[in-house]
């Protein structure tokens, strides 16, 4: 039993204080889910989890176990330390946004990871400072040798854990990413719950 | 003769007002020099260049000719309309900043290409919203089938030029590169100028 756990609602977010040297593990429940994932310094927002600076310290397109992520100051903010899935975890795709819902023919209003993230910050009382690119669990975008991308199902499978530790006193923010529009979340293309344990 | 022509020197910024319409090109004229460049929406810089959402909307590592980089709010902002370099350009990496260049060893202040973006764009009397990850002209970023990346000098040679074309009304912001301390810039390590000509 982890000290702290909650869910992830299906096309939602969340965000939870987390303390350096505290461990959050993601649970695929599913195994289709990708979860799109932000972390913010505590005591300053403005210095947050990068990706571009983290494929620049790793020199890896996808960071893995033993791997740190990095702030757009360069420090360690969140560290893999355990992964039972296949490692598949996407730094190269913005998160979704209204105007994403919008080009693929959304009519009405889409839930977003973008706004997500700004609606689950405001339940802690704070506000994000821009959206950085985020760090997407789960999701699974390929590359070619030429560089050629593609959007494909997620490789996990219901129960897959991912375990990162704090590095410093940090913000982390997840979205159970709602995109039901492409089958990033599955061939279903239903959106689903994640679950995540603190310890 | 371009309408407009200005040098970015080694090591620093420069920032020009681009219309609609307009073509940019960016000369490497020694071949070594990686260029940062940034795009920002003339009436509204919170809209800026953004290479996750471009990444995305062209389905590429590395966009080519006849592809738009399009902003955080995923409209275009600068199409690729011509190249005579191998093609290489880096969408991956941060722009180098203090940090970067203190973690390398640096004892005192070094150029860097945040910094010359706030330079630049308060030449023009702007204050950046927040920096993007920029795009990386001529930069040379190989990834690997494992998805393992490397630093290398550039593909490019002398005089080699590439053509953008303004999808609305911008600033466009350049930073000739000053890493000295590995080779991106060619294996002297010596930075150098570039050339702009606008049309």
């Amino acid at each position: 039993m982890a000290a702290q756990e909650f869910t992830i609602p299906a096309r939602k977010g969340r965000a939870a204080p987390i303390k350096a040297g505290q461990h959050i593990t993601v649970v695929n429940t599913h195994g289709t889910q990708v979860v799109d994932t932000w972390a913010f310094c505590g005591d300053d927002l403005t210095e947050f989890m990068s990706m571009e600076h983290s494929r620049a310290a790793a020199m890896k397109l996808i960071l893995g176990i033993g791997d740190s992520f990095v702030t757009n100051r360069r420090r360690p903010i969140l560290a893999i330390t355990a992964d039972t899935s296949p490692g598949i975890h996407d730094t190269l795709i913005a998160a979704c946004d209204a105007e994403r819902y919008e080009l693929l023919g959304a009519q009405d209003y889409h839930d977003n990871c973008t706004d997500n993230l700004t609606a689950a910050l405001a339940d802690l009382g704070l506000e994000k400072p821009e959206t950085p690119s985020p760090l997407n669990l789960f999701m699974n975008i390929p590359w070619t040798d030429a560089g050629g991308l593609s959007f494909e199902p997620t490789a996990s499978k219901a129960g897959d854990r991912i375990t990162l530790r704090a590095e410093c006193n940090c913000v982390i923010v997840f979205s159970c990413c709602p995109q039901d529009m492409i089958p990033i979340n599955g061939i279903d293309m239903i959106p689903k719950d994640a679950a995540v344990e603190i310890d």
